[in-house]
């Protein structure tokens, strides 16, 4: 992670992207112990068929920690003020996911620097599975 | 869990049986990370049956704590000095475990009233799944 400043970013920038997968039964099987998300749908194919999924889906959290870390890798963990996503399609194992985003907002708020990018996941066939966005607070190179 | 004294205990006696299961499929991907034994073979069917198991079996170190919880709800997480299994048997979803031993010794070491039991799991056809040795210091009554 290099330092970014926000005098180095600038409205329709896109953010740096990062791949994820292909995605690994059995990281879906650390991520439930890791949450504490044990819904069957994620873990065992029976169940998952039996919900009508047609085989394990990931956990739609383990996405958006995705799409966080390509937030935080980019600006560090202690930037980030505000993250939602909205969950459009499934991921299923063997998905290859790229994390993207763009910013759209530069402000200004109680003194802060803040950016708003719009942030998403996407599959290999370029099908978002989850979009969303993000508001990050910025250091300024003036002092 | 009733207090146990050495008074209570002879050569031969049965332990309090503990039965678990049937067990289930999420249990032993709870227990993955719990135990942080993510090894494919206990949750993945397809690595499983890749592996030649014909299906997940589950952790061997499960079955022991199956047969630990035996000992503890008897006699209390304090009184267990010493305590081994060699696992004998698979365990796969679906299979009741019941968990049983005897008292195979008693004696006196450095001052501590000893036992020694002989303990085992068992599936529901009878079959020994695991089997090993366990040493509980028990409480006398005299002071």
């Amino acid at each position: 992670m290099a330092d970014v400043y926000i005098e180095d970013v600038q409205v329709g920038m896109a953010l740096p992207q990062i791949n994820k997968g292909p995605l690994q039964r059995i990281q879906l099987v650390r991520y439930a112990g890791a949450s504490r998300d044990f819904n069957p749908i994620h873990v065992i194919e029976e169940s998952a068929r039996e919900a009508g999924l047609g085989g394990v889906i990931a956990h739609g959290m383990l996405t958006m920690a995705f799409v966080g870390q390509m937030l935080t890798d980019w600006a560090g963990v202690d930037r980030l003020r505000k993250f939602g996503v909205r969950f459009i399609a499934m991921v299923r194992p063997d998905d290859v996911i790229s994390c993207k985003g763009t910013v759209v907002d530069r402000f200004v708020h109680d003194g802060d620097q803040l950016i708003t990018c719009e942030v998403w996941a996407e599959n290999a066939r370029g099908e978002r599975v989850a979009q969303g966005e993000a508001v990050l607070s910025l250091p300024s190179k003036r002092p």
